[in-house]
């Protein structure tokens, strides 16, 4: 039967049109459409598909955008989007100019609020609770997390504040076990633990019984308690949010429409901070997001997944490989993650190395600061996360790394813009943050090559070092570099030049090489690899300058205090040089495909080379942001 | 009596010779060393008053170096520092060259890791348990961390992973209602819940009485179960922590010597991860601290304190003052904290808008995204951190505040060196992490007059703006400067000159005045105060800087990325201006009097004239920075 429910379907105050059979048909249609975008588009599918009832048992209850509902993370508002007006635009989902993949305020007054990293949304939530409170309206506010969003310190914090306040507010715990991956962390246990007792009837039954075998008297009090204890348990789940302040009711089928908008509405009538604990499944209705949700969490457009085959490893997968053949040599080395075992590659060491592997889920600051513990007592940690993820950890990088000065590697991976994800998850804010700390020292590979040699390299450093590298495939170069770990790792010159000399960033050095030989033979500029942000190999890059026109600098990367800013500290006392800069204007740039944006902000081969003729001509050169083509 | 026991103790051994009653003599004796030395010097009372007995029960059990102590803030380690070798030095607490007021691992071995900042123990307890484990070495490792602390989420990340792991490893959860001021939030709540259970023998008395009485059939269960569980409560305090992975232990006195000690060696035969609950009193020992332990947390040399009388107000009660003022007029406007009312001079807000002040707790990540949530529905919150605290919240301003363009006022308390804190806490990064954010505006008042003026101003504009502004007194200026809310604030020229133009950050532009006084009649030098740091007021700072022989930056920060790099940039393409930058070097600064690291970091009044003399006699000059001098 198909029903073309969601045709007709174009807001919110449609969705209460419908009975709850409409909505479980509605439901099934909207699982299709997604799987079908997402399979032409990618995404992140299985948040998606386990919240689509849970979504429509809201809306069916809640009037947004009076009533509001924050998304934790925000990867799982894709139906959310399609039934407040945005479904006919939906097949742009992630594209250049198309529909974000997480709420945008922009995009629509019922996304409330901007967000695509984890834990902020009951903050987020208390505020505007806080707000209508004391603006005297009466709406409902309900935030929306899963189990792996709610292990971030963050939401600790929030959950605290608010159940001290007692505002009028609904969480919705979203208990799928899965953050990108399993979750971990004794959180997570304790909600296997709830869980696991399914029958909360049967848990009332037992207690029922014990309670009339306990003698009365003449019986170790502490037994007798202890007995009650595990029966309480079992029948008053969710006591840690009880003692946190909230009221705590569940847990539900995620699944079931009628359930969810009963506990919903049951909720809200109650007031104060309620926490409504619901299960639902990752990847519900499509069948490999079930088996695999770890997979199939974010997904580039599924044709290519089951159709292609990778032909080059990402820089994530050689950090991962390198940094397991290095395990097998020096056993003081562990590996940690932030709940992105796969996605930074740490999975491949965690599987040859589960007792040196620590997935320590959501908690970037802990993570760090752990790392902090164990290199202390001797061992050679290294984290890996991303870098708009090592934004939550900065002031563990300041205070419990550079200062204690200690041996601890991070990978700054996705370092530069990330593409479709775009404004939230695009990691350009790193250098400039970083190179402002003492002790830290900062490189950059090209090729996934030099990523090995500059991995290798670091483990050797007694003092903090950050290895930043892009979201994407990783060159190979022969021969295989190799770093002298008792010297700073030098600039490499990937072509010599008469005339200017380029100055850039990781895999920029390839596009400024692009630009090199266009202007050939009209101008010789010469490539260079700077390699280490911080410190720099200044003596090299001075002698480098030396007769040139042009410096040129070319960074993934924002310029305020950035790459480009530091070459600019470097060459101060140089009187007269000419220095161009190029990277990321001051201002968010939006999602696009990495090439598409690298076009659109100046970042490509022609748009190098438009530059280093125009400063080769002599003629004054701005900036080539995007404002300026 | 006096026994002078301390004469006697020059290392942890000592202790373990004497028994508790020497050791409760041993107590008064350093209670009333520390009282001393503080009154001369300053420092963190309250904190280290309570925690006397704690520290010596501590240290008769655990044999430290090999046993690891990690102290939580780090601010309540006197004692410690007195009975590891270091009570001849101690009167050189908090000086330059002296005894640091935290934990310094280059101090002594027994000093594991170096803290400052709050709720950082238990990741790093976590990280040397792992590294101990792997190693297979036997040690106990003991994070003592306060209530207060253990509202950082991070904590609770640590907690829930180290639950999780099952790693021995003791936490002490040193409870005394206090961090800086009063505690909040649900956690403390919950604390205090079992801290009113003061006799866990009356409850288990009650609950025996309670199980008698429950009719065995026809009784609803519910209700059963409900005074159970309210009886039980009471029995078995710290089930939320038993939830989390620990064993709890507790409440125990924590002035009671012996009963520590047995607490503590029955925790640590117990293994595993263990949550030991002790009660201190703040300032325990000094009645006025006792009284009034908010204003006895961190203290100046005492004898100031109680004679001298204030003569001028600081940045923080001009801006808590301010605020106020403006809270009056416009009741959107709402002020965040994270438990530093007193500090922040938001107290004085409090008093008057008990409803629009919200003290999250230690909780800077939730207090910048809580605003966020506020200012999205209308609210004009403002938020009062430490520079230094601030690097904890750092994804938040941009992923939470900046990306989503919201109106929310950050006053950066603490910019600059902070003075006898020393490392942790000096504020000399924000400039940098803070600038290279799109959306922000970041301002610097050099008086209290302009910080005033500014604030005003911030509150009417439609994006997240940054006051950032230095600890200690702020000067008033007539008349009151005001500044256009429909106009960006414009750089202010204090001192006009022919030949070397000083851009200077907030009141360091006053120590560029009494430099460019001393250089007339030689040299004719103006002076800038640039107040707005992003955007710069580059029409103005180009225009005040033509003709000019140099441009000299001046900024209490380091000087990667910071203030003097913005202007390098904005320099860029007029080639030829000679820009000489004094800040700090890459280098974490330590801890002395504000002048005392002015001058040795070369940003007196004496230094800025010898560089501006320099650059005007034509001579290459270089960073004045303690290296060069």
């Amino acid at each position: 039967m198909r029903s073309n429910l969601l045709d007709r379907v174009n807001s919110p105050d449609d969705i209460k049109k419908l009975d709850v059979h409409s909505l479980e048909l509605l439901a099934q249609e909207i699982r299709n459409h997604i799987i079908s975008i997402v399979e032409d588009n990618g995404g992140h599918l299985g948040a998606n598909l386990g919240v689509v009832e849970l979504t429509l048992a809201l809306h069916s209850v809640l009037s947004t955008p009076k009533d509001k509902i924050i998304w934790d993370v925000g990867h799982q508002c894709y139906t959310h989007k399609l039934i407040t007006g945005r479904k006919d635009r939906f097949h742009t989902l992630r594209q250049w100019q198309g529909i974000s993949g997480f709420p945008l305020p922009s995009e629509s007054e019922h996304d409330h609020y901007g967000v695509g990293h984890s834990s902020t949304s009951i903050s987020v939530a208390a505020g505007m609770a806080i707000a209508r409170d004391l603006n005297g309206e009466k709406h409902k506010i309900v935030a929306v997390i899963g189990d792996g969003a709610l292990t971030g310190g963050m939401a600790f914090e929030a959950l605290c504040h608010i159940g001290s306040l007692g505002k009028d507010l609904m969480v919705i715990l979203n208990d799928n076990e899965m953050s990108i991956t399993k979750n971990v962390g004794a959180l997570s246990d304790y909600l296997g633990r709830i869980r696991s007792d399914s029958t909360l009837y049967k848990a009332r039954a037992d207690l029922s019984v014990l309670l009339r075998k306990i003698p009365l008297v003449g019986r170790p009090l502490a037994q007798v308690a202890h007995k009650c204890k595990i029966a309480l348990k079992n029948m008053l789940p969710g006591q840690l949010f009880e003692d946190l302040g909230f009221a705590y009711l569940g847990p539900f089928d995620g699944h079931n429409i009628a359930r969810l908008q009963r506990a919903i509405k049951s909720g809200l009538e109650r007031g104060g901070p309620v926490l409504l604990h619901v299960y639902t499944q990752k990847g519900k209705g499509h069948a490999q997001a079930e088996e695999d949700p770890r997979r199939y969490h974010g997904v580039g457009p599924l044709k290519v997944v089951s159709g292609g085959e990778k032909k080059v490893q990402s820089f994530s997968e050689v950090f991962g490989t390198a940094l397991t053949a290095l395990g097998e040599r020096d056993p003081r080395i562990v590996a940690i993650t932030a709940a992105m075992p796969d996605g930074t590659g740490l999975n491949i060491f965690a599987k040859r190395f589960p007792d040196r592997f620590f997935d320590v889920g959501i908690a970037e600051q802990h993570a760090l600061t752990l790392a902090g513990g164990m290199a202390k007592e001797g061992l050679r940690p290294v984290v890996a996360i991303y870098s708009t993820f090592l934004q939550r950890g900065y002031d563990q990088i300041i205070h419990d790394l550079a200062l204690q000065n200690l041996p601890v590697v991070i990978g700054v991976d996705r370092a530069g813009v990330v593409g479709d994800d775009g404004p939230t998850h695009h990691g350009v804010f790193d250098i400039s943050f970083l190179r402002a700390i003492p002790n830290m020292t900062v490189v950059a590979p090209r090729t996934g090559s030099e990523l090995e040699a500059m991995l290798a390299w670091a483990l050797e450093q007694p003092n903090p070092v950050a290895i930043r590298y892009p979201r994407g495939g990783a060159s190979v170069e022969q021969p295989q570099p190799f770093f002298d770990p008792a010297q700073p790792i030098s600039a490499s010159v990937l072509k010599p030049g008469r005339d200017a000399v380029v100055f850039a960033v990781g895999p920029m050095a390839d596009v400024a090489l692009e630009a090199a030989r266009r202007l050939e033979p009209e101008f010789s500029c010469a490539v260079v690899n700077v390699r280490s942000l911080k410190p720099l190999d200044a003596l090299e890059l001075k002698n480098l300058a030396k007769g040139k026109k042009c410096i040129l600098t070319l960074e993934d990367h924002v310029l305020a205090g950035g790459f480009g800013s530091s070459i600019l500290e470097l060459f101060r006392e140089e009187r007269g040089v000419n220095i161009e800069c190029l990277g990321y204007p001051d201002a968010f740039i939006p999602q696009g495909s990495i090439s598409r944006l690298h076009e659109e902000y100046g970042l490509s081969a022609a748009h190098v080379e438009a530059a280093l003729r125009k400063a080769l001509s002599g003629r004054p050169l701005k900036a080539v942001a995007r404002k300026d083509m």
